[in-house]
């Protein structure tokens, strides 16, 4: 094996760059989970996660899980078994939480789309309206689909099940787009928002989130028919004995960890993490756009606007395997990419470009990958630094 | 605030004090979690884990979680909304259980017993015998009650399930034992084995564990009623597709701590481990009893043969408060202790012992117990650390 | 070899225990030396020092060394070969200053002693006053030796030498004392102090301090005599070229670690420090005084007033080996002690008593203590931990 | 103050990017410094030290200090007041070591050359075979002048002085080379290597180093005139009392980071470790000569075969101000540059490229200079990382 010196350039779509401000928040003793010195600290970090959400009115949940978990807290409190939900198909993740929602025994109607631009909320609207006995009970969106790269537009979703007179509850995977990207739970009316630590949050995976309305807590405390109990948010909210909002022991370390996390994003700015984002991904895109003109390459999202600040998905030409790509770039050059997914499967690379990152990361994964398409064989027009460089020098 | 200076000794029943060999092991760079390198640890991760089960059979499942996550994963898996399962009423965690259970619509049935002795296998198999038509599904036996500090007879229980010809299964939450005392999946027939990280395992709270029998895998994949995915055990033994083991994006740093806790455990030898937890527990035993002699305190369980590895409760006579105790205990002496639990919840503290201990360390959380009862005004006769000391220097 | 588990237990005169928060410190990326951000840091680092050592006339400098180090820097600014001083004799570290100095080519005279008691100031008193020509050039004095726990009389020293009129500059080795009892550098009237980081400061070592009066300071600028650089204090005074502090690239995560742990000082406050460190070291007393009822201990310093805050030697009898003591200490109890040191080599043991260290961890020390003696065979009388818990619990 | 994200690309010339498996190496309690394991392992380090220089007749001493304290024990031990030297004007590092040689009154004559080619070995034998009466005693080359980024020919002054016929000790500094490029002590005749932890050793600052011919320790014996003893030679090397090596308490933190430094770069093998510092530092020079054919830069080092594997000084057009520059670098893209040194210190910047480096981090700080050029207005010919991709990607 070859013995790789210098940064691992982590440029999956998750777990991201972790800053050793928030390692070195982990690496202390545990300390009792239920004495007053912990008990502060959690109650803080709970509202300073309203924050993240950008939600005054919901609840903050948080969970020793992933993802995963957290959508299967977001599924099990509000929907029983035999409900309806709608999904967009903004792409593979839209398939995976109705995978996870069909083993919860809940009906999953998808709206077909192709993956390479947002998902239109006028079809979502249209649906909705011909639901005239309400049988739908949610639409679960994705908002930004880390298998496309393509970020949805919630507030127009949200305006189109308003239009539409319906009273499904908007869930909402933030999943790839927390911190990220602006998320505005209260203003764009979301009633369950799902999230994970280890992208945009730059935790070491193991927790997950779901941030709640009123009116979702009121629909769960109502939902008796759905068995759960770990998920379960009525048992995590008792005021009066705030551990229980663990079930169970907290797990501590990872709290200590979100706790610097949300911390340095404050220092920072949540706008200004959103436009740091905003700019470092605008200089991959516009890297991309430089390779592609050899053709080997293409920018996976076909709108511009619908690209999103996290994730950024390229098809390779069919005569050329990306896993190999890969590995060239993992070997030679200790750079971790991420892998196509679904269809594309055998046709795409991704970069991530969540947390925390900046531009000389940004230029140092660039070189890399344009170096590794040279070695693969891949076309490509060089030249994909010098456009980022363009774009970062631009003010 | 009192600024608190040196160690915190943490003789809560968990979380315990970690290693620092197991916090360096996870501070680190988080890797792709799909990449060869962590496939690689993670498969050799879980062959080891059968090692810490006394497992050959069975299969080990490492959750994103808790212990309360790990006991809805047993639960889920094997047991469908109506089904009928006797707990035996060892203790608080037995009641817990119980609750999470019944809110995921299993019914249970509760062996009463007295929480001070160990609970008698034979009134399980009296109840079984009597059960012709095997409603029961499954024995919930909690093998050290972390509220009572007694272990119970998992083979006993699994002779008593045999000789009344009974095919429910055993299913026992070692949260509290395993790593402090012998435990023998296999050998003792036990069908689901939960567990969680921060206790003898020594690691950071946010994992929990199921280990598996055959037969425990086969009920689970006949269970389509119950409503699961993030715990089902099925979906997570793709022998091709390895990482589907964790459901999503892996729990790396918990990961990488528990290799490193594996490794201790095995290089100190897991039977020199359980001799060791057996001598510190003796000796706090013997501090506790030479307290006693003055008639303030009492050791909880009645006979010393029941007494665990782990924990040691301790009964405060009545005009004293246990409450009042510990907090001179956390901010005189930076000792951490636990509470009472259920219904000694007012005249209960309790000794955690569990984990990366040793004798210096037994002398410090004695010596300062002790000072503790002196300026709580409760009762004792003094000489707690000197019996200690006569345990642990007999050969 | 023995797997140990658990807390080491370092009760050795240094290094001492080091907070984990120390260590967290110096968890991070170098820095850019003679950036802006290590500067400012540096600055405020130096001003913080100087409340340490209870200066605000004095200079205070840092070496990448050890208190060795520290020890040749200082008398390579205020001596030049053939220079003559005084030495009282404390114990073994007046002796090794003592080869030090005179590899140095430093005359030095020795003032007798025997090392059990405090150095009596008039006896330096009497020697200077018969030297009329001023010869000696300084008197070099141990604080605390850390070879006899005894802490000498800095005032009084000052003192005599100011009633003699002589003009010998007063050198002080707080290395054992710093942090663990009050010094007042100015008050006292001290010209060099010297000191190091791994004692009172809790470091890792590797830091070595020099604090200097100004008159202290005129005499190195005065002194061509003796070739220095690496020490000289005024090429490190460089008022507008701040990182010259170092005399080439600073040690950056040693300071790191040291402002951590004046912060921790501060957080404390000095004189907690000092009281906390002289109740601990008296119920360490109490507790070697009790086991000293059988003849087979001893307290090694004779009056109870001279004994430090810092460390307590222990003479055993001549029967017993104190070295097969400390090995069992080390391997059955994972506790580190000091070795005898000079004539008293094979005589003694030593607990160090400094820095991060609280009640639990003294009885922890102590029942360590006392189960090794009775393994050892070293005859005591029982109870040493109970004589500590009366001290530590009385107000 | 902008707040920083992502990782800060420390290329300055020392210190350098610690591995995080160093830094966690160095994160553990301290143990008893003369104890069996440490001594044990101190041993060990001492041999693997040997491998470092390429020496087996000579000795390696490791001192609590910088590269300046291992200049002043090179100087100290081999070298008495009055005597006189030879130093090779290699650029401002053989001017800071004149300084201090002269500062512990050694006469140093300079043998003058321009900085920006290697210096000419047969300049050095011209002056010895002058120098009938022997009066010199040693040249003190450096074998990177970290100030000019030229790697000066060891071997080829060692002929030059052998050819001469001259007695003189060859002493190296190899500060700024060791671990970046091929040192040969015993072949190349070397009496006194001079170096430190913090560049090619990927070290924390704090340690440096002196490795010791067998005919350098004899003069060192014999040196009796200069007053030294921290940084004495022989009384460190005491073969019964192993801990004398560190003349006081080891700086153990930095000595386990220093272990697990020797393990990486074996790991990777030295020679492999020597042609990726090759590759990486032409990869930059090929960078500089795109940007210079714009006429702003220009590469300080004249011939391509002196360019240093470790180091690139780069001259700036008159017209602009290398220090706005750097601000810009540090400021806008979180990149560490050096500064100018000597008589260029207002004309010069450097790009360190030593330790733990890779080519994703050669590719970001090419992109990070390359935007900070366009953004200070100094002229530059688009497309460094093209060409360092070039380079990288030949085999």
């Amino acid at each position: 094996m070859t013995v790789q010196r210098g940064w691992n350039f982590l440029q999956t779509p998750g777990p991201t760059n972790i800053p050793n401000r928030i390692l070195t928040a982990m690496h202390r003793p545990a300390v009792e989970f239920l004495g007053p010195e912990f008990m502060d600290f959690a109650k803080q970090l709970f509202a300073d996660l309203k924050t993240v959400f950008k939600t005054e009115a919901g609840y903050p949940f948080v969970y020793a899980a992933n993802g995963h978990g957290a959508w299967e807290a977001g599924i099990t409190n509000v929907l029983a078994p035999g409900d309806k939900v709608l999904v967009p198909e903004t792409g593979r993740f839209a398939h995976s939480w109705t995978y996870m929602a069909e083993k919860l025994q809940i009906q999953c109607e998808m709206l077909e789309s192709d993956w390479r631009t947002a998902f239109d909320p006028a079809a979502i609207g249209e649906r909705l309206s011909r639901d005239k006995g309400h049988e739908i009970k949610a639409v679960l969106l994705v908002h930004t689909d880390t298998a496309t790269g393509i970020t949805s537009d919630v507030a127009g979703v949200r305006k189109a099940i308003d239009d539409a007179g319906h009273p499904a509850l908007l869930m909402v995977d933030t999943i790839a787009s927390l911190m990220t990207t602006d998320y505005r739970m209260d203003e764009w009316g979301v009633d369950v928002t799902v999230a994970a630590g280890q992208k945009g949050l730059m935790l070491p995976p193991g927790l997950g989130f779901c941030a709640v309305s009123e009116k979702a807590l009121a629909v769960s405390d109502a939902n008796t028919a759905m068995p759960r109990s770990y998920w379960d948010w009525r048992d995590r909210l008792d005021p009066k004995v705030f551990y229980k909002a663990f079930c169970g022991t907290a797990p501590e370390h990872l709290l200590f960890g979100l706790g610097a996390a949300i911390e340095m994003l404050q220092e920072e700015g949540y706008e200004a993490v959103f436009a740091r984002h905003y700019r470092l991904s605008r200089a991959i895109h516009a890297a991309v756009d430089t390779w592609a003109q050899a053709g080997g390459v293409e920018l996976f999202a076909r709108n511009p606007e619908d690209r999103s600040n996290s994730v950024t998905p390229i098809l390779v030409d069919a005569a050329h395997d990306p896993m190999k790509f890969r590995v060239i770039c993992r070997e030679r050059f200790n750079l971790g990419l991420g892998n196509g997914m679904g269809k594309y499967e055998k046709e795409m690379f991704r970069i991530g470009h969540m947390g925390d990152l900046n531009e000389a990361m940004v230029f140092g994964t660039l070189g890399a990958v344009e170096a590794g398409l040279k070695l693969a064989g891949i076309p490509y027009a060089p030249g994909g630094v010098d456009a980022a460089i363009e774009v970062l020098t631009a003010d």
